[in-house]
């Protein structure tokens, strides 16, 4: 793995200029930040999640966003009903398989929408995504992180499985499609003490998704400048309260140069 | 259309000394903005949607506002069991036609609530509020506008269709209930960068219209003191995180000598 | 009653290091606050309410939240299923009243818990608890707060009814589990002005009966950490905004220095 830049700016102002449409079928708790960090970047976040409207609402969406964080039966038949819209149209779909390993409910659901629709991204943190692979570990609540000797193993074990991009988000995230490795190394230690980063990096990717075919570089792009937004909220910020505000209008009014300067890609 | 002056803080005093109840059936995105806006304008903001509560709770209540931004069907039965509750207790009725034109469900479930229950207030963006008339518009997500060479028309022809108050956010809001036309056009391009200010606008007008029976003259207060709190928040700010914040801030010490130098009504 | 110093720092501390897991089955309209508050605090909030999982999260869960401020019937039933996995495994569960007296669907729900679960911690302002006793009081809304001349044989009587800690918050907060009796004087008038204070102080409340037994001296510890926090939050605050912000960054950053210097607590 070497250092690489990646023309990231260039997606971000994709996404300012073509304001593509995010539809989420994400969790109550962070729904509004999900929303909020997609419109402030220049997107358009639409959360839709009844069945009769999902299909239609995906076929009009640019990228699909789906996260099990407060799942329940119904929702998840929404989930793969929008999936299957978005599959037709050709549009990205992420799960982000937020709580994986807390409850069988939650790791069936997963496993059954890996199964029964495409998902070309799944985001989650290393015992998320190790539960995931098949292997055996409890994940406690939704914050949980392990220590594996290798989550790249584990990521490139997971993309293959599941013929998608996989992303393990920690203090340095993985990214591998199978084909190429991203490993990126922005971000900042108080990501950790405020509740929504994890399921805000998904919506970030998903906006990035909605304008770069190539999933690995928007992954890697999108969570770069999230988190160089979130190193820049944390400079002189007292706590997660004021950190976590900071982060909108930080991406808001993310440039080039800042993340030129800033961007710790290596590939 | 030349500019008047409204005796805005007189409804916001009313609001601060009576507390009026404004029952809610929103989304699941900005409903604790919705919640808290009303809140910090010294009103009692109440969250139900059990089909079992909503009539008792909207018998209790002095407004009633409809969100369709997350609808289900299940949800729209619990509207309607609200609105006919509110409509014989005859206190006024509000619907954000949030996202009418994305999917045929959205304009289906508003066209049923036009027709089964009485909706006072009619609020949309241009898009929304077109599509309602019966035009043929596609509406991009939640946050759309188009242009309309008059929308003025179209919010009378809409008014008169309905026989409602009819509010068309923009730039500059076009209020009318058949009768008279206000134009409001106080607010701050920012509002556009944050998700949640039109959620926020249509629990405003809920709490202006629970201590006004003129229902324009409300929606023409409440917005221009709504956007006024906005021009003030956006006074000094770096982004859209710390506007945001700064709204409830703005509207919670807004007094009457602000008002009346800001505000911007025209009829 | 007289002055007492409580070690609330011992317990504070307790949590940022075990990170307890607390499971909340709560209202859509603060969800976020509840899980961000017991996360600045360092505890593991999770959100659950899918009827299929509740019993298993419970179950790996150190407390468990309940709040009817959205209730629906399904929800309810999920809130049983994960109580009675709550009290399975002795863990203490804890009701918020929210809004219990403004409908009759909430007394009766709150009625059925009360009977049909092991609640350990009842929490209310003063009206909710009342109705709660049996006793004849209309709330309006979920903020009413009426003034009762002797609020404390109120708590008493209800500890007694249903064999648990009772917490009545107000300015001054009555706690009591029968045998003994706190009462918490910290706190700030602002608290009042925005919506989700009450919430999180069950959130917090939840928090601190993870780590201690004594489920009053856990309610008095908790509540007075919070209630600091939020005085300081009030320091050069300009409005609601900014305040709600704040009181997690001085959550965040509570010292056993400040504790001891600003609690107020009698026994």
């Amino acid at each position: 793995m070497k250092k690489i830049k990646v023309d990231a700016y260039k997606l971000l102002r994709k996404i300012r200029q073509d304001q593509p449409l995010v539809h989420h079928l994400t969790n109550w708790v962070t729904i509004y930040d999900c929303a909020n960090i997609v419109k402030v970047m220049g997107g358009s976040p639409v959360m839709a999640h009844a069945k009769e409207e999902v299909a239609q609402m995906s076929a009009i969406a640019s990228a699909l966003v789906l996260n099990i964080g407060t799942l329940t039966l119904d929702f998840i038949q929404a989930m793969k009903i929008a999936a299957r819209s978005a599959n037709r149209k050709n549009i990205p779909v992420l799960l982000d398989a937020c709580g994986a390993g807390a409850t069988s409910l939650r790791d069936n659901k997963c496993f059954e929408l890996l199964k029964e629709v495409k998902i070309n991204i799944l985001k989650g943190n290393a015992s998320e995504i190790a539960r995931l692979s098949g292997e055996h570990v409890m994940t406690k609540g939704v914050d949980a992180s392990g220590i594996y000797g290798n989550q790249l193993k584990l990521a490139k074990r997971v993309a293959k499985k599941f013929s998608c991009t996989v992303v393990i988000t920690g203090k340095t995230d993985i990214i591998t499609d199978k084909n190429k490795i991203y490993l990126v190394k922005n971000g900042h230690p108080m990501m950790a003490n405020v509740v929504g980063t994890g399921c805000m990096a998904s919506s970030v990717i998903g906006a990035f998704a909605a304008v770069e075919p190539d999933l690995a570089l928007a992954c890697a792009s999108g969570l770069s400048c999230f988190e160089i937004a979130a190193e820049l909220a944390a400079i002189n910020t007292k706590g997660p309260g004021a950190f976590k505000e900071k982060i909108f209008d930080c991406l808001f009014n993310l440039d080039k140069k800042t993340i030129d300067k800033r961007q710790k890609i290596e590939r």
